[in-house]
């Protein structure tokens, strides 16, 4: 790769932090607050969003994010939250979110009475932890079905989170799986993070997100 | 994205497909099958090599492909496998394998007596697809999981590959998946693509892969 080419991405990137940092504010100054959710495919934050918004319906905007495919958004408006969908394929289907798309999806949402703005990023555990969205609590969402490696190989992620959302608890009886080295690899990559266990399914834990959201609004 | 940009990028993926166009022929040439395996972090395909291994052993060779650690290629040398870790971090964290990269791995490996390559790839549902290392078989791995909406969230992967293996099947009676449907939605994306079913965990569809592997070789 040519000096060149490493100064055009290093442009791209600091523009992508100058807007993100921008969004952090202004959001906060509004008094909501952003959180963007990252994981693999399929590890439940559909899902997790459905069950957020069963407590705090019209309190919560959701903008989604994905390379193909309505299917989150639609599922996502049944349980009547306010939806914004971003698809990247007709832009060369890119694998995260760029805090500019957000900014852009922004000017075109009303947030009046809106306490909680999540963005659904694609799933995807490498790219999107690479792109600042200005996010208040960047949140990764680790299934127990992915194994107790997964913070070692992709670092990244849980390095640059706050909160750790370890999914699917229900599952863990059938599996292999040591919950407890799992959450040791999750610290030895962040020390500092909050990890919350729930279970979409069962109900277990979601208090506990409910209540740290609710604390994120008053801090 | 100025013109400039995307010529840069047309550039580097030309070059990647001639690479991959001559590590095919080459490969052709020895008599070596080349399999990549494709998926989201976690969907098992460590153990399936494992698994591989305990039937096909020393005519196994794998190239491990990892931002971080060498977490898998020690879980594949215990099992006796020859493996040769490209690990992404250094330069970057690359999400994804190129073809370059292969190349050189294999001018410091000794494939004499190896019948099957694999490329165990990033775990990634997005960006490995972007970029075709000249295999005979691209192997898409989705565990059950992960849902059935995958394959047409992230359609890349299955659109280029010509096998797909469902995963972890023995967590289907804990689901509410709905099997037939994902394989619908596989074959939505790709009306021509082998869907074998399997489990590493209990053995079933192990003897299927085995066979579809031996008539590679046979083909």
């Amino acid at each position: 790769m040519s000096p060149k080419e490493i100064k055009i991405m290093q442009k791209i990137l600091n523009l992508n932090d100058q807007i993100a940092t921008d969004l952090q504010k202004e959001l906060r100054k509004r008094g909501i607050v952003f959180i963007n959710l990252m994981s693999s495919p399929g590890s439940g934050k559909t899902r997790l969003l459905e069950r957020t918004a069963e407590q705090l319906n019209s309190r919560i905007f959701v903008i989604e994010g994905d390379i193909q495919t309505t299917l989150d958004s639609e599922r996502l408006a049944r349980a009547g939250i306010g939806v914004y969908q971003i698809n990247t394929g007709p832009f060369g289907g890119d694998c995260h979110l760029e805090a500019g798309w957000i900014r852009t999806a922004l000017s075109e949402i009303n947030l009046a009475g809106i306490e909680f703005l999540f963005v659904e990023n694609i799933g995807n555990l490498v790219c999107p932890a690479e792109f600042d969205l200005g996010a208040h609590i960047n949140a990764v969402v680790l299934s127990v079905t992915e194994g107790e490696d997964k913070p070692l190989k992709y670092p990244l992620a849980f390095r640059t989170s706050q909160l750790c959302l370890i999914s699917k608890l229900d599952l863990l009886p059938h599996l292999e799986l040591d919950l407890e080295l799992m959450k040791a690899n999750i610290r030895k990559i962040n020390p500092a993070i909050r990890i919350i266990e729930l279970s979409s399914q069962t109900g277990q834990g979601l208090k506990e997100w409910l209540d740290f959201l609710a604390a994120c609004r008053r801090g």
